[in-house]
């Protein structure tokens, strides 16, 4: 009986990194879709997302069979709450890859990246990126410092994200009223995949340390 | 004992309702300082969403101290599990709110809303209004129409989104690049809003009926 629970808390990790894989994949091609107006590709994060939802509810009721089953207590009932949390955030980051991805196919043959903002937002995806890499070996390998390390990035985006705005009221750049809300959006987007990150790491660390911060 | 634990259930219940409260000023005061500029009260919202919070956090602590404790299954373990997600729900819809109370100090004393937007953002934060009241309400009675008509709202919600960018895109409203960032922030803000209501529908259906829809 134990056995079968331990191996049911297995499962339950395999997946949360099995759905953030499909995740750090979105936030990949998603970028490379809207960096370059690839309308085929953001289309295939578009249809992604699909996927995201239904692993994350398969694992949502796995979940709540498992705390229904076997009422786990301490780090294993902290994982299943942190789980039930974990997956909703990873499927908001999926859903924001799918809208980075949307913007570039609305706009598509334009480019949705207002001219002066190209090098900004390949930063941004890049971090988007890296986040999604460290969260995915977060959940695979419970390594505390990947935390700081998503943190750092999130500091990194949040730079950027000011950058954008500052740019796009500057007149620096020129962009027409489509370019200043694809700018707007795309920005926001990034910036909002990037929190879900971090509340990833917050609750790793309650499962972990029992403490969310 | 079991009476103990059918009032700690209550208690989760009465939380729930009294951060939607919460929520439901938040929203309320933010749509009237957003409309009319006024940067008191803007003030107000924004240091408010540290008590919904706060309070989210508790009830957190709660439900999460209740599953270790009273090992509740069926529909007692569902308004746990809801209870958690629909917490998260609460919290983002107070920062929401937050978001566009900040958005009407940032631009005082000018409005943040461009000449011809004014009736549609006005339109826009009534239905989130309305949504929030609904949400108390459903909450507190546990009335499934309430669902209905929350879902309905939303819809709404989401026509007046999209009339947004169309305004904005088209030229007919006079707007520099400040007004346009405002704007697209501030309807995705409004739809965001909902977007959470109508999540919070889906924990209570979960709750009510055991299924997620």
């Amino acid at each position: 009986m134990r056995e079968v629970f331990q191996q049911e808390l297995r499962e339950v990790q395999d997946r949360l990194v099995q759905i953030a894989e499909l995740v750090e994949g979105a936030i990949r091609q998603a970028t490379v879709a809207f960096g370059s107006s690839d309308v085929a590709l953001a289309e295939q994060v578009i249809d992604g997302a699909d996927a995201v939802d239904q692993l994350a509810g398969e694992l949502d009721e796995q979940t709540i069979d498992i705390l229904a089953r076997q009422q786990p207590v301490a780090s294993d009932l902290r994982l299943m709450v942190g789980s039930l949390r974990m997956s909703s955030s990873l499927e908001r980051m999926a859903d924001l890859a799918q809208h980075i991805a949307q913007l570039a196919r609305y706009r598509y043959p334009e480019s949705a990246i207002p001219q002066g903002l190209r090098k900004t937002f390949a930063k941004m995806g890049e971090i988007d990126i890296a986040m999604a890499e460290k969260l995915v070996a977060l959940l695979r390998t419970q390594q505390p410092a990947l935390i700081d390390e998503i943190r750092d990035l999130d500091d990194a985006l949040d730079e950027l994200h000011a950058k954008v705005f500052e740019k796009v009221l500057s007149d620096k750049i020129s962009a027409d009223a489509t370019g200043v809300v694809d700018a707007t959006l795309a920005s926001r987007y990034h910036e909002r995949f990037g929190d879900h990150a971090v509340h990833i790491t917050k609750q790793m660390n309650f499962f972990l340390n029992g403490a969310l911060q």
